[in-house]
């Protein structure tokens, strides 16, 4: 399994994958599922990957080959958009399922590939894209101001109770880890070492990146404290309903 | 979609079920999804339903019915142990499988029922059990205290983090209560009326028995204050990171 967040707020944007794969219980592995293309100053993108491995590497791979081509269709270092880049990113998944995609169906596998795309172009706006299996994507808009791939549910309240547009980067960051520790506590198959990158708006370059290991002593203190805080919350917020029985 | 929450404690139980059902998202309706089967002072039993309202509504009858044949393979009130009304739960699924299954798969409708079953006869334990589609079922046993089926992953973490065998059972119920706000936040077909009950060990009927309607002061209390609560919990307990960006 997998988890991954994506958040775009007027600070900049927080990314964050964890980085455990599995191909049935005995076969867990560490990948990385955060991809950075840059030139810096200039152009700055970062994709988050979910699904079957095989495709997403694919995926990947096909990105980079596609990189100075000068085609705007296919290189992100020559698209003029965002939505240029979301398309991408699209046309690689649909590539990836043309060559790959009907042997699977021979082995009853299913075609499983969905990514957060966020990025910044010199003189553009920083968006936020989620991308399906069938390279069609959606863009965080209005009211909705973070995109989750993978594992998704148990990290969701958290995410639903702290985030607003105006939130620090530093505390989406917090928060992110959040909803991170209730999800590897609930799914074993969604693990560390965590990817962080935060990214303020504009400086068209990673702010901060950091690759968090399971005895980060910050993971360490979320899972510690977490637990106690909301047991705390629990008792001192919510009074008894007060029934009688 | 549902949730239901079956916690099995050193006081008792505690049981709660939501009422929402859907059949597409133009056909929403209101279902009792907790069922009690009861002789005050000699046997009760609780069942939890999540699944096809058809089949699930079709193994509370069969059940029903079977009450009073005095055939202890299929009779609630003839049975005598907990493990011999799971039984008869199992039965009723095979049942309905038997004669809906079939049916169901020419309509590309999978077979879907599942049921928390929590009850004690006299002179024996209170116990708690989960059954499946297949009739098999499993028992909350040592550390496990809990069960939950429907939509069952934004409400856990909560769970997790305050429930112990010595948990009260006002806080179990309180507990229950700001679990199923998670998921009615996240999930719009999971919704109210919410039934709870609250069963003191060797008492042998209900202790406590309220169906909260979406109004409800003390519901409304947890939607308002829950939020706060975790926005405390996360600015007061967790330091920041410190990172510099």
């Amino acid at each position: 399994m997998t988890y991954c967040i994506g958040i775009l707020l007027d600070e900049g944007a927080v990314l964050a994958a964890d980085s455990r794969t599995n191909a049935g219980i005995d076969r867990v592995s560490t990948f990385r599922k955060m991809f950075t293309f840059e030139k810096p100053g200039e152009r700055l993108f970062t994709l988050l990957t979910a699904g079957n491995l095989s495709l997403t590497q694919g995926v990947i791979s096909l990105i980079t080959e596609w990189l100075h081509s000068e085609d705007p269709e296919r290189d992100l270092f020559a698209v003029t958009s965002m939505f240029g880049a979301a398309r991408v990113v699209g046309q690689a998944i649909r590539e990836i399922h043309k060559s790959d995609g009907g042997y699977l169906q021979q082995h009853d596998v299913d075609f499983s590939a969905s990514f957060i795309l966020c990025g910044q172009i010199k003189g553009g706006q920083l968006r936020l894209f989620m991308l399906y299996d069938a390279g069609n994507f959606i863009e965080a808009l209005g009211e909705t101001i973070y995109f989750q791939i993978g594992e998704v549910k148990y990290g969701k309240p958290i995410l639903d109770r702290i985030l607003r547009h105006d939130t620090s980067l530093t505390d989406a960051a917090k928060c992110a880890l959040i909803s991170f520790d209730s999800t590897m506590r609930s799914n074993v198959s969604v693990g560390p070492p965590l990817d962080l990158m935060i990214y303020r708006r504009d400086t068209l370059k990673p702010s901060f990146m950091v690759r968090l290991e399971d005895d980060d002593p910050y993971l360490q203190t979320i899972r510690e404290k977490w637990g106690g805080a909301l047991y705390k919350a629990f008792h001192d917020v919510i009074h008894d309903p007060g029934w009688t029985f």
